[in-house]
């Protein structure tokens, strides 16, 4: 029979094309079944005159990032490095304050305390919180029944360090405070380097992209998979109850395996009918990981105005109802087509916003920040509403409410008979990245090669990756400032036990001229 | 062609079929696409000779679910009360208090003060919020972001009190205080009728049940359907780019239709792949309403034991660990068949628990509340966990985590092209129960006769329904010290002002006695 394969991938994203890859390259014969007609996933280069090309969906990488960047190297993809040259710019309360490096100074003492100390908090958590099981964390229940916004109100003493704590969530999770596990979340900064490598742009996860796009890496796998990657092909049914896995898929055919890996984001496993049904924690965890919410923009100029301002583009916008929280310079590497991508969370109250409305009031904010009515003129726009993808379900990652990761974070990754979960949600470094998607990917391959076929031994399906020689990782050095300023509650106490000892030896010393102290 | 017809309802529950029965009373024919073997959906009824007939699902029916009981009273299906004759039981430290009433007493004066208060503020607070549109409510953003665990710890002065509140939100929603949004838990009590309505048994949500069980209700109308109800269809896509909506099921059949009335939970959209795909706020949401998670036991004895101790059989039980929250006596109203119903959230950590062992812990922990060894010797066990359910996903209904029903909720039944929404989430009465599933059913077979077909008009879309004459309700009355006994905080706040009052008062005499005072 034609549709019989060794093993059958579910997804041709990065995830599930590195499974597939890593299997071909030890003699199997795996099929990639992908719903929509393309492959890439979570990543999505557009390729026009206006733009030449354009990362409509996962584009940044950066260093400690090695898998995707081993890969990116096997196909002769060079990357670039963000524009980050000249100042950043923090536009908050309406003014504008360039600065460089990876976070805003804050000027007023107490601000400052206060920011050091929740970065400092943030990252000290986290190093209790295992990568691989973060519900085995000490304090796992206790921090996974309370969410990020709640966490802040503990650990925060100024409105200021509040609500950049929020514009951190948003960036970098694309979902708000409120709605998120803390356990979850300090995981995934955690399991990224910390508070400074997920931020920073020279040196973290935004350092870098690709020449040509990151979905080069998705359409060269495929390539090398040739025959193997089935597109416009969802899946709608896995029956395992035979000799062989049977999938069938909306396209009205029929494929067959000894093994399966679901290569999707947790939640698009409810889009397969199963038989037999899942177990009862995967059927309720897969209910309970829904997908952030982001609308990628871009927005092209003739000119790079904001360079010859002083800016490089990475705009860090605080504002109630700003259209963008973030922006980073979207040029090409060689100078041309001048651009700003933006991250916008996606407008529930007002899905139906038009685009050419959208566009106006990014420009307006850009003008605003940037001070400059070039900014009112773009010369192109594009954008990427993810939240209306049916095979994403939303974007960047899967993240989990309150209560979630603690009682149903242990079946992540738990096979199912012989379906294998991959997709970067099951990665333990990156996830949420594509490096976590080649991660999760290979260690899926691996497991079916391992306990499944006999292949490999159960000790070699996770593998650490050698450091890229291109990009390579630097410390973060912490200045002795940020390693021992106290918290504003720390200070506060100090002050007040300080100030009692001072009232108490100016009080002693009172009375002993006085003469109201016995002497002996 | 044969499988044409006026409307597909996807689901055959008790909101499916309702709508079909409604559309088919007007001349219309619709057919139901049932995945399962059987319909009833959430209610379930097993007969066998053991226990006669048992509900393992939604069972409980009280005084203002007209619909449903107007539903039974045609089918000529009786209803009986739930014995609670004798004295319930609260069992708590490890000592069995009994009491009468909807909720047990509190004997320490502040403990009763807190308990008071909580009530009063839950019902106080769901008045401001519109059970048609929660998210309108005048703090809908506020309470929305806040977990019930929050508003708890801000509510509440003693643990006693807190504890209550958690077993309050296990046992009504099936989930924990801090899974859920503040917001939607209070517009769920809200809409059942208030606290007292949706936790009591005389005169509240669990009064009654039908006579030979209440899948007797979808037998019944599917009977009337006749073969317009197809089981074992689970409906995998749904396509609506032509001019009839085209709907195929795993069995290989096409069904086609102007319209669809899809009956399932919210989150079981995700079954089915849409040609067009869902707007992105629906394409979102769904993944946003997990199903709560129990597991209905049911333990049967040889005798009614409990009642000869002076015990009807409720329990409500606060250990920590406890394999059941709550108990209602299942024995049938003739008085045989004794036995005793109790509800389990799944536990998660322990999915894989045995039956055989669960029922051991069961019976140990109804043998220390009720101090008998009779419940340490069962002559039969049934129970099924509703969490292993593709179909359902979990019981009884869905919950909203925090922030999702301010951002997502308005689309909740909105039309999606010519689809329209029912089942019991969808309800604005008693949603989550019986009652709200015929509610959403109706509701949907109107928008479908209105904007749609134009049958009839907008206006009589949403029906109010009369009280049904078999089951009146009653109003709560509150006494005087439930209406007007301060919260411990007011309380702690007027013994200030009154101290501080005595003690100037007495400080003032002082004063004057002294001469200190200035003599005018």
């Amino acid at each position: 029979m034609t549709n019989t394969y060794d093993v059958i991938v579910i997804g041709a994203g990065i995830s599930g094309l590195s499974a597939a890859k890593l299997l071909k390259s030890h003699g199997l014969n795996p099929v990639v079944l992908e719903a929509r007609e393309r492959v890439g996933g979570r990543t999505f280069t557009v390729r026009n005159k206006e733009t030449k090309w354009v990362d409509l969906g996962g584009a940044y990488i950066g260093p400690t990032q090695n898998r995707i960047l081993r890969l990116a190297k096997e196909y002769n993809i060079k990357t670039y490095k963000v524009n980050e040259q000249e100042n950043l710019v923090h536009y908050v309360n309406g003014k504008s304050y360039p600065f460089k490096g990876s976070f805003p100074p804050m000027w007023n003492p107490f601000v400052l305390m206060d920011f050091i100390n929740l970065w400092r908090t943030i990252d000290e958590m986290g190093k209790e919180i295992p990568r691989e099981a973060p519900w085995r964390a000490p304090h796992a229940e206790e921090w996974d029944h309370m969410t990020m916004q709640q966490l802040f109100e503990k650990i925060c003493w100024t409105s200021t360090v509040r609500n950049f704590g929020k514009l951190f969530v948003n960036v970098n999770v694309t979902s708000e405070p409120h709605e998120v596990s803390a356990l979850w979340f300090l995981w995934y900064v955690k399991q990224c380097g910390g508070t400074m490598r997920i931020f920073s742009t020279s040196n973290g996860g935004q350092e870098r992209k690709f020449v040509g796009g990151s979905g080069q890496i998705s359409e060269c796998m495929a390539k090398e998979l040739g025959d193997g990657v089935k597109l416009q092909s969802p899946v709608y049914r896995i029956d395992q109850t035979g000799d062989m896995v049977v999938v069938e898929t909306l396209d009205k055919q029929t494929y067959m395996a000894k093994y399966v890996i679901v290569a999707t984001p947790p939640g698009l496993n409810l889009k397969m009918h199963f038989n037999p049904e899942l177990p009862p924690l995967r059927n309720q965890l897969i209910h309970r990981v829904p997908m952030g919410s982001v609308i990628k923009c871009m927005v092209y100029y003739k000119e790079n105005f904001w360079r010859k301002k002083g800016y490089c583009g990475s705009m860090v916008i605080e504002e109630e109802g700003a259209p963008i929280g973030l922006t980073l310079d979207d040029t090409k590497p060689d100078g041309s087509v001048p651009a700003i991508m933006g991250l916008r969370l996606q407008d529930r109250s007002n899905p139906n916003c038009l685009c050419v409305l959208r566009l106006k009031m990014i420009c307006e904010i850009y003008s605003r920040v940037l001070g400059s009515d070039e900014a009112l003129h773009p010369v192109h726009y594009e954008e990427k509403n993810w939240c209306e993808e049916e095979y994403s379900g939303g974007c960047y990652t899967a993240y989990f409410p309150p209560g979630i990761l603690t009682q149903y974070g242990r079946v992540l990754r738990e096979p199912v008979g012989r379906l294998y979960f991959a997709g970067t949600e099951t990665a333990t470094e990156w996830s949420g990245y594509m490096e976590g998607a080649v991660q999760a990917g290979e260690r899926a391959a691996r497991e079916v090669r391992a306990p499944a076929m006999g292949k490999i031994h159960q000790s070699q399906i996770w593998q650490t990756e050698p450091q890229s020689v291109e990009v390579p990782a630097l410390p973060f050095v912490t200045t002795f400032w940020e390693r021992n300023l106290p918290s504003v509650g720390g200070f506060l106490k100090f002050m007040g036990v300080s100030t009692f000892l001072s009232a108490a030896a100016a009080a002693g010393l009172l009375a002993y001229k006085k003469g109201l102290l016995p002497r002996c």
